[in-house]
């Protein structure tokens, strides 16, 4: 294996881990608990299962690679802070949804070449990308890596 | 540059993304308002910085990149959950300390080459190094840099 291949796994391998363990809690969430608020006065844990599932699905054009499966969560969990708009999704369709991103999206990055990586994501110009190259879809996976486990310290205050 | 020097680069500027927020963040808090809990039982800011401070510290041997800075934040930070020891530093050199170990870690990243991210990290065998290559410095890495985000996503619920 190449190094670039190796890094491009590597970074793979740190998508998986955090949105896996995300997955170990949500399974082991009844319906009722995604009700508990993080914190008093903050998130709900279904809030932040939709939030993070509208940001994950935002990925396909972000990156180029699909259309999205569940654009109807913007509004709810993107736009609007939690409580603001009523659930779009009863539970086990949101448990669905995130589920479905997420797969979808794993199955299309581990085909990632290291130069597939390396390619510009779509919100920055040709222009500003040749003057940056790390504007790479592996920032944007690394980034939203890292949102995830962001709110997944969050989640884990709710227990 | 080479795709491998780039997707180098990516990694790091992750790190220093996500450390530099951290950063903002703490320079915004007073000393009394690190002693706040992120939520009712919980673990203070104080005890977070401590516990980053200490987990980022433990890099330099496990890279293999240096000797410790900061050992003595261990048994109070890693070892024992929030206020079971007195904090052995004051605000104003846990700050230090924080800000120490970070940007001698990031200038120790910041001259790795491709090869120097993947050579394996020393709480791995030779032998199972082998195995699985992807055992090395950047997963380390890219997996303090998201344990980071988990800690930070918690602390701005302290606000």
């Amino acid at each position: 294996m190449t190094n670039e291949e190796l890094m491009g796994i590597t970074a793979l391998n740190s998508w998986k881990l955090v949105v896996g363990r995300f997955d170990q809690g949500l399974a082991a969430l009844t319906d009722e608990q995604l009700q508990t608020q993080v914190a008093p006065g903050k998130n709900r844990l279904f809030y932040l299962v939709g939030h993070l599932t509208a940001v994950h699905d935002r990925l396909f054009p972000l990156l180029g690679i699909g259309k999205r499966l569940h654009p109807e969560l913007d509004e709810t969990y993107i736009t609007n802070p939690d409580k603001t708009i009523a659930d779009p999704l009863a539970p086990a369709d949101l448990r669905k949804a995130w589920a479905d991103v997420n797969s979808k999206l794993t199955a299309a990055f581990e085909k990632f070449t290291p130069a597939d990586w390396l390619q510009k994501h779509t919100a920055v110009s040709d222009e500003d990308f040749a003057k940056d190259p790390t504007r790479n879809r592996l920032a944007v996976v690394m980034s939203r890596t890292n949102h995830a486990s962001f709110h997944s310290g969050q989640s884990v205050l709710a227990k």
